[in-house]
């Protein structure tokens, strides 16, 4: 290919798909590489396969309940842990293909291979050698396996290869209990497997809030041993492992590795680029731009180690195809941060993290969920939801919570936190009843309580019952 | 009792405990009066049990998504439909446990008996006559049935006898197909009743716009038959009852009457206030103040006849009781309006509905769930949104739904028609993947493609993928 390319797009994933969508807007000339299977991480081995696991396990798990709410014959379901996985992969297959449809009707500009970097502008890829006056780098992450467990063959999962299982073994240990982790030991645990789950960190799912952590931690351990601040140690034995952590040995058939995910830049060739790169390797990415240094190339998705959440990522793709596109780089405003991690109940952050908060200048509000009445009436009654204002404007910063429809919670939160609003104007809009919300808004009258009052006409001003039937 | 009392409420429902709430702030001399057992109707025979009867019929409804899950044995669960309405009770107690306690503290400011008006600060209650500086009227309303059908005795069933029932029968008609016959429709076939639902009105659960309409009808069709726009007739026949709607005739064995209620002001004296009353015997009342003509007198809750929800009930008591205890009554901006029916999918009206629109200037924005993503991995992929928007400013106006979730997303779209934002404002704020929010940002992309486009750096303008795993 003699010619120069306006765009070479590394990396088909959700961030590529999303530069390439924008860089369509503006030119043909382009090409977007892929190295190994097309399709997306989050619908190949991530979101997608991973909700449809959680899915089938929360309706088998939801069997406890059943005896209470007056239905019999629970004790007859089975989980079908092969036939679960199948149709895991079924939707997971079909999620793929929504994904690959557009690069395959690229023809030629969709090219398989492996990229590298030459110079600014200049790549190599299956041999040939490709001009382009932007490059936007999107080659994605994969999942961090510490080099002496590759010993242990198949007895180690990511999630790269859980979904690819047939059947699933009777005991299994997760290692990492990041957002990732929490979600797999949970939904592993609930469709029958003895599960366990082990941290280095003595936080889990992401959270930071110590009272939200121990309300988390607490009711994940009603249903699989949660080993928190410790490291493992891992031995093969047999076709099984010994898991060691503290003084404690515990035998496993195979263990999950969730340890977090790597940005896939290793053999890409950054170090021709003549920029300086860290002690990752990482070239300085400007976080609004996402242009490199001041080359023309950006970076986006996980691959630039910044936010490596599909949304984000999204967005990511968006901004470095937009810039690529242009002759001087536009600066984005990000969005207000918000991160969902798909337990139940569901642990979510909106805004403002606890752990990022002057403290000096902060206020909290807290619900806990064990009496809520729409929660009782569901019996998904257990919980707790943190909401952090500033003391002296009232204005909403962030919430951390464990609770029943967190994550829609969550973006009723992020809302509000994007628009600045206080608590008062939160507490001004309608709360039906009876609704999990009710719950959030308990936690928004215990902060409106600490703030000057507001002013007399106003139906914020509404009290608590402090009545069940009514909260 | 020769002393006259600042405040006499009568009725101590959720508007008179909320009255309650807000009077005692400011003085002792009250009483608050009931007529029949104490606790709400919301907790007694409304919200409460409702919700928990659907909580059971949900759970067990449940079960025909299993075999696709991978869970075997759905067959062999049976719905204990007498341990049903005995957990309905045992929660019901509870939550009307909590609405007693207050007033059961009270001591003989809480007087049980009919209260009648005498004349303005007048009434009078169990053959004793009290004077009151102000008197709020929460009286509440109760079922309608028409009279001839007081004949039908025991086959003629409304939500005030509903939950007392020990069993069910196996055939039931419902008649009225507004929020509450859907809900109980619904939940009484999924319990495993055969149920028939029958509707005057060519419209269901107060919806009108005519495609969420039309959905609607369709996903519940499948569950139950409906019949609607055409009026039924009741014949007893043996135990049962023979329903004749058009040419058809269907057997049951108990008809559910869920024809709306009626303000419960018969008898109550209204005639002796000295203001005129409609044809349906009201008062003039101001729906900002609540005050009776002007009157030292307020009425609230379902008893004035104008928004029967609790939440509108709660704020109603807040602002009688507001008022009947300032000197000159003040004002209130009432809340964005916001209906739901717990149906599955949920129905919803957030802000204006579709009839209220100038249609002239309205766009509107809509998305099917059928292929969303996170709701095939729940099967839960049914139902339409529709948003509605200014075609000018692009501010948000109302919204209408059938859809997974949508009391949340209601929720979500009530507070951003309660701050006035735009569609662009709204694709402004994350939102997380994979959740059913994004079904709502596909409905507000479609809003925004008809909207001239926003500015060049703005998030907000991010395109959808058109595939299924990314949006």
């Amino acid at each position: 290919m003699s010619e120069i390319l306006d765009v070479a797009i590394i990396g088909a994933g959700s961030a590529g798909l999303a530069a390439l969508r924008e860089v369509r807007k503006h030119t043909q000339r382009f090409v977007i590489i892929n190295d190994g299977p097309w399709g997306t991480v989050c619908a190949r081995v991530g979101c997608m396969p991973s909700k449809t696991l959680i899915e089938a396990a929360n309706a088998f798990y939801r069997r406890n309940t059943f005896a209470e709410f007056g239905i019999q014959g629970a004790d007859a379901l089975i989980c079908d842990i092969p036939a679960v996985l199948r149709r895991v992969r079924r939707l997971r297959d079909d999620f793929v293909a929504s994904t690959v449809k557009t690069t395959q009707e690229l023809g030629k500009r969709a090219i398989s291979g492996r990229a590298r970097l030459l110079a600014p502008g200049r790549l190599e890829i299956n041999g040939r050698e490709l001009h382009a006056h932007n490059i936007i780098i999107a080659t994605g992450s994969s999942p961090v396996v510490p080099k002496p467990w590759s010993a242990l063959g198949e007895r180690l999962l990511t999630t790269d290869t859980l979904f690819e299982q047939t059947a699933l073994p009777a005991r299994m240990a997760v290692l990492g209990l990041g957002p990732v982790g929490i979600e797999m030991a949970q939904a592993l645990s609930r469709l029958g497997i003895e599960v366990t789950g082990l941290g280095s960190n003595p936080a889990i799912a992401g959270l930071t809030d110590p009272q939200v952590t121990e309300v988390a931690i607490e009711l994940l351990g009603y249903e699989f041993p949660l080993h928190l601040g410790k490291k493992a140690e891992l031995t093969a034995d047999g076709d099984g492992l010994e898991v060691c952590v503290g003084t404690e040995v515990i035998a496993v058939d195979r263990v999950l590795a969730a340890l977090g995910r790597r940005p896939n830049i290793s053999n890409l060739g950054l170090e021709t680029l003549g920029v300086s790169l860290d002690e990752h390797g990482m070239p300085p990415i400007n976080p609004d731009t996402l242009q490199v240094a001041s080359l023309r190339m950006f970076m986006a998705g996980d691959a630039n180690d910044q936010v490596p959440l599909l949304h984000e990522a999204a967005d990511d793709g968006y901004i470095a195809g937009f810039n690529a596109t242009r002759s001087v780089p536009v600066c984005f405003k990000r969005r207000t941060p918000l991160a969902i991690v798909f337990a139940d109940p569901n642990i979510a952050v909106a805004g403002n993290r606890y752990q990022d908060l002057d403290h000096a200048k902060t206020l909290i509000g807290e619900a806990r969920f064990d009496h809520q009445g729409r929660a009782r009436t569901g019996q998904c009654n257990k919980g707790i939801l943190r909401i952090y204002a500033d003391m002296e404007s009232g204005r909403l910063l962030g919430a951390e919570m464990c609770v029943p429809a967190g994550e829609h919670m969550a973006h009723l939160l992020a809302l509000a936190i994007d628009r600045s609003l206080t608590v008062q104007d939160l507490l001004r809009m309608p709360f039906y009843h009876p609704v999990l919300e009710e719950g959030l808004r308990t936690a928004l009258r215990t902060l409106a309580a600490q703030l000057p009052a507001g002013q007399e006409s106003d139906l914020a001003a509404c009290g608590e019952f402090n009545m069940e039937a009514l909260d």
